[in-house]
């Protein structure tokens, strides 16, 4: 355990500053609210190591590729989420003297982020290097309620004598990302308004032309009272600074509100965007800062009430898996369809900040059961949105029909460009579809389907169609060189998982189409015309079904990863020698390929969407057989793996799986935090308590529960939104309490107790 | 056919200028000598299309790499030839206006490469826009005697009125290659001596301190008669340049002969570089012109009396052979065994000059039949002197003994770095060890195996030891995870030719120990105690043997390419739309890789190395099934096919792909001459028709013959050299002539005939 996070329930907190330890806390304390981000970068300058981050979402650039040999069907540009204007600048000066952390002694230095009122505050006093001493004390936050709003209060006070404390809050767009292919700076100025009354600056992107304007309003006050005074305006290369220069007593205490809104050319017309960002920036400045942050704590606190989990017993796990809803709601709100959930949220740049399967199927779970249903709703119709993208890029490599999903994308086209990847793990598709059926069960929302899911679910069976094919050799229809979700295995023939996950589609699909020839055949009849689908391909579908090849070791009664399997060496992680481990920073690639060690699920992560088609036997052998193998070095390992053993009956492993996932970042167990946090697989870790020791599942249009409360855990207890009820959950190691905190009654299952919760009244089961 | 190269049997001509054929003709024209070679780039200025390549042997640049994502064992960079100081360099001026074919009116141009004489000629009239004519006569050739000298006579005649001649030669390092990942100039300037006696440039490598020092010394005349004339100087940019200015009159004949010497550090001591290079170009003007262009035709003669081919009745055929005998000799001259051969060789930049298993594979064979025994042994020493490297190599992607040569080397570290040829395409490590069995068995000199090639067979044999796997499921050993020569597959398990390549390699070793054991006990003690070699080792490649897994189809009887090869759809390239081909233009990567489809011999690659192991039948089989999948999108595919489709007996295919190779870059067949020559493929060319129509094998010590003339042609005759003797192979289609050269008695086997013939004698044999 790292122990420089303060273990909390409800804060993140680091006491002294460590700089070799700074550009992790930029990451651990980000913050965001689904529209922008912001890495805990300093406000006043600092020369020391650090990795700046201000994120507009939705606003990326097409980098060029850096490619060694070029394989046709490979796409032009690698988007990257970009680092754009820094808006959170104060730079500060004492008699002259820059303040820069990495040049003073620095004294009780405290960084604190509140989880439960979504806000940044850091307090210090440093003595510069003249020997002059100040306290600073400086709060922000991103307006959950505003979401264009930015607000910083920055309180300086000399400590040692009376100083003229120049303080220069600026808007500055000469920024660059550290991730860029050829080491180009991605931006252009446009405009700039800059006078005594307002600063507003727009910058452009060099290419797909994303603007973003930020207005700027500052107010200054000595001990709370307000202080006018006219700053000295500066203007060089895309930086708009205004200076104030106050005379302050000593113990004085010089305090700075900046309030900055930002606005994008996605939300707003762009001749709008100046009028847009000023009128936002005056709004709040007119709220108020106090008004502000009450604000942000009330919205807050409607996010936890939604979403909470409690565990009693355990600070370190409390905190671990707040920490993970806390960073899932600042990175998707739900509220625009445009937007998805990259890897690194607005934590860092890695992955450039792109779409992954990893939301269809890890990160939606989450969503289904903690916000309302059109946020969910809205994760699918990105997908949807971007139909005709996949479409064309199945066509561009060589596709007559169907959709093939990118593996990694801004805007619906594929920008990830290794073949391995690109043209093969396409089991991304599977996971696209099984997100509409998950959505569907969960949320009883069939029409869904009619008005989009049946569409997307069509184009992606009839890509599996064209890409299974009849072996004459095995009189069966098999799947040739894919990479399924195990990365450490590549172009590899009849991956069980993919075969499985492109059969369950075309059932699905099939399936849909008969229910809603029944319940509504005028809708279908629009799709299927829209569509132009055949008969033809539907009895395709059905044959493919029936006489698909699914490799299978009698021996040991388990699915086969992938044909040829068993020829490896079967040797388990546990008799490597650990100093080889990870593997992927020990072994050349081809002998990580060669090997039998899986990087994440594969089988069972089929076993695990899959659940209801298997029985705990048969999950038990193929869990029993591919476990001890699992180097687990995806972050989205572990969580699968803890909720089967839950099921199972492995309490112990489910336990180690959980500590894998839980405090992944917190205490940096991977040792790449300063990159960003594991934003997806935080929502893995939120299914591996509510799925895995929760034991939730939907079956028949009711909510289950299998509890299993780790025996290190007194309680656990989480809500979740159920058909529009909230349902809070308690589990000990002996009972379940389940409360409908709604006038919507409930239908449960505990175990094997069905259970009908009108609202607002609780119910406790002895286990 | 494509008519703009002219039907030549000694030459190459191009009649006409076609600005947009120069960089393919730049390509076909270039000269060699081994040591150096240059494109037929113009001496004069032109702002057209151009690919400027001067390049000195073994003088390369470890280029920065560029990836999409790093792999764990990828080499730091890719080396690339070099394009090094242009030593052409002559500049001309009329009445001060600047001479560029872009610009003019050209007629008459003749461009003329005699592969006899080893000579480039060039001739035209231009009209400068200023409306004034002249006349040029260039000619020039890379000393084949002389390796450092290259020399050029430039003729310039005014047309119509006196003129004023600006003759500029220069030397200058002002030099890019087209090919750079990073868009750098590899080149920085170190040092020049320029007066009235001498024009010295260095230029050196930015990595790795090659230096090349080039001296150049002119000489000026009017209608033969020497003149006498003081240039100016200029330095500018690392670009030395004398100016002479004559006054002509109209129809005199203005002559520069430009001699140069180009040394290196490779050859000379740093300090020694500007004396040797002086001495050596002083040296070729005191020979002078005239009798160094005697000096090259007496060395091209003496070439061509060792490797000369004739085919009678089919000039298009004939001057196919002689540019493929002719570029190869250019080449490699075999005189310097840290040198190889490059896939463009002295002809451009791609693959960076580097070299592949194209020499063991294909380019030996040409060497061994028609060059002294120790220019082929040098290509063999060559990989001796990297077996360090090469056990580094193994190391580095974690082997823990052995040696796996690299895909693509310089100085024998890897420089590639794409997977799933880097790390799998290990089939290389056979082709090295089975170039020491064809250069044993070719020149019975068996003391090479205890010199050096033993030890090299030990470290493959221990790779291949610790590559192969025991699968307990096939209870067969196995090799997972490669790629075969066939690269429109990659990551496959079980490449029967990979498999096959390494038990031979592994039976080879054991066999040549066996033997050593007889016949020099004590080397082999040396040997073994060099490298450590335990019985235990001998007796596991034995047993490895003994239970190789070989992928087979039982219903064809045919090897299979790897398992689950008939899993494919085994539709014939013939039966696919041409609008698709080639494949590789057309195809996504994954649809090429999951297809049936071919690129080069695999399988049968096997049975043509291998080819006294297998019955016609065998082949025959084997062929019917693969050839009709292959595209033969490699240069390197149609040689081995028209081989094994004359042993077979399919004449007709033997021929087709014959044509496929022969003229593959006077013709321009793949559309990218423009990038450089075939050179290895040239090999494969000149195999074709020796190995496959000629039908030449070695069994028993003894010279076999097995013609098979293509009814096309009235007769076939080629030189080879046997175990020092050099016979003169005529066949017409009904009978053979074989005449010794030399007083070496020669042992041949013509079909059944087993014949010992004495010198100077022949003998003609009907069929």
């Amino acid at each position: 355990m790292n122990p420089y996070i303060k273990e909390d329930p409800w804060s993140i907190i680091e006491m002294g500053f460590e700089p070799e330890r700074h550009e992790i806390s930029e990451s651990l304390f980000s913050l965001g609210n689904g529209h922008m981000g912001q890495r805990a970068n300093f406000e006043e300058h600092y020369s020391g190591a650090s990795l700046p981050g201000s994120y507009m979402a939705g606003v990326y650039y097409p980098d060029k590729t850096r490619v060694g040999w070029w394989k046709n069907g490979y796409p032009e540009y690698f988007a990257k989420v970009l680092n754009s204007t820094n808006w959170i600048a104060i730079d500060i000066f004492v008699d002259a003297e820059r303040l820069d952390l990495a040049t003073c002694q620095v004294q009780d230095f405290v960084r604190e982020l509140s989880m439960k009122a979504g806000v940044l505050r850091r307090t210090f006093t440093a003595t510069l290097p003249s020997g002059r001493a100040i306290q600073v004390d400086a709060t922000r936050f991103v307006s959950m309620k505003h979401k264009e709003i930015g607000v910083i209060e920055y309180n300086v006070t000399p400590l040692d004598a009376d100083a003229t404390i120049t303080i220069v809050p600026s808007l500055n767009g000469d920024v660059m990302n550290r991730d860029t292919n050829h080491g180009e700076q991605f931006w252009d100025s446009v405009a700039c308004l800059h006078d005594q009354s307002r600063a507003i600056l727009t910058m452009k992107t060099k290419k797909l032309d994303f603007y973003v304007t930020s207005a700027m309003q500052c107010q200054l006050s000595i001990d709370g009272n307000t202080v006018k005074t006219t700053p000295t305006l500066s203007n060089v290369a895309n930086q708009l600074s205004n200076q104030y220069v106050i005379a302050a007593k000593k113990g004085e205490k010089v305090t700075l509100h900046k309030f900055v809104a930002n606005v994008t050319s996605r939300d707003h017309a762009i001749d709008q965007l100046h009028t847009v960002a000023q009128a936002a920036v005056l709004h709040a400045q007119t709220i108020g800062y106090n008004q502000l942050l009450r604000e942000q704590e009330e919205a807050w606190d409607l996010k936890w009430k939604e979403s909470d989990i409690t565990i009693e017993g355990d600070v370190s796990a409390q905190q671990g898996i707040r920490f993970t809803i806390f960073q899932l709601h600042q990175t998707y709100s739900g509220d625009d369809e445009r937007l998805n959930i990259g890897p690194k949220g607005f934590t860092g740049e890695k992955y450039g900040g792109s779409t992954y399967w990893d939301t269809e199927a890890y990160c939606l779970p989450f969503y289904l059961s903690t916000a309302q249903e059109h946020i969910a709703r809205n994760l699918l119709i990105y997908r949807y949105r971007h139909l005709d993208k996949a479409r064309e890029n199945a066509r561009k490599i060589g596709f007559k029909k169907g959709a093939l999903y990118p593996m990694v994308t801004m805007n619906g086209e594929e920008c990830h460009n290794e073949w391995e990847i690109t043209f093969e793990e396409i089991h991304r598709n599977g996971a696209i579809a099984y997100a509409i059926y998950n959505y569907v069960n969960y949320t009883g929302d069939r029409d869904y389907l009619s008005e989009y899911g049946l569409e997307v679910l069509i184009e992606i069976a009839r890509f599996w169609e064209e890409r299974i094919q009849y072996s004459e050799d095995k009189q069966k229809y098999v799947m040739l060189g894919v990479t399924g979700p195990n990365e450490y295995e590549n172009n590899v023939n009849n991956n069980w998982y993919t075969n499985r996950i492109a059969v369950w589609t075309m059932d699905y699909a099939r399936e849909v189409i008969t229910n809603l020839q029944e319940s509504d055949a005028q809708a279908l009849l629009r799709i299927r015309e829209k569509t132009q689908l055949l008969d033809e391909e539907i009895k395709t579908w059905q044959t493919i079904s029936e006489k698909m090849y699914y490799p299978y070791d009698d021996k040991r009664n388990v699915f086969l990863q992938q044909d040829g399997f068993l020829d490896k060496e079967l040797i388990p992680v546990n008799d490597l020698d650990p100093q080889e481990l990870p593997l992927n920073q020990h072994w050349s690639w081809d002998r990580i390929l060669r090997s039998c060690y899986i990087k994440q699920a594969d089988v069972l992560q089929g076993l695990f969407f899959l659940s209801d088609r298997y029985d705990v036997a048969t999950k038990k052998r193929n869990f029993d057989f591919y476990e001890p193998l699992t180097v687990h070095e995806s972050s989205l390992s572990p969580c699968v793996h803890s909720i089967l053993a839950t099921e199972i009956g492995y309490h112990d492993k489910a336990y180690e799986m959980y500590l894998r996932t839980a405090r992944l970042d917190l205490d940096n167990y991977n040792n790449d935090t300063e990159d960003g946090c594991h934003i997806t697989s935080m929502a893995g870790t939120w299914m591996s308590i509510v799925y895995g020791f929760g034991g939730l599942r939907v079956s028949a249009d009711r909510l289950c529960f299998t509890p299993s409360v780790p025996k290190q855990w007194t309680s656990l207890s989480f809500k979740v939104i159920f058909r529009h009820a909230r349902i809070l959950i308690t589990m000990t190691q002996d009972t379940v309490t389940v409360e409908n905190e709604t006038d919507i009654p409930a239908k449960l299952m505990i175990g094997q107790s069905a259970i009908d919760l009108a609202p607002y009244t609780h119910q406790t089961i002895a286990l």
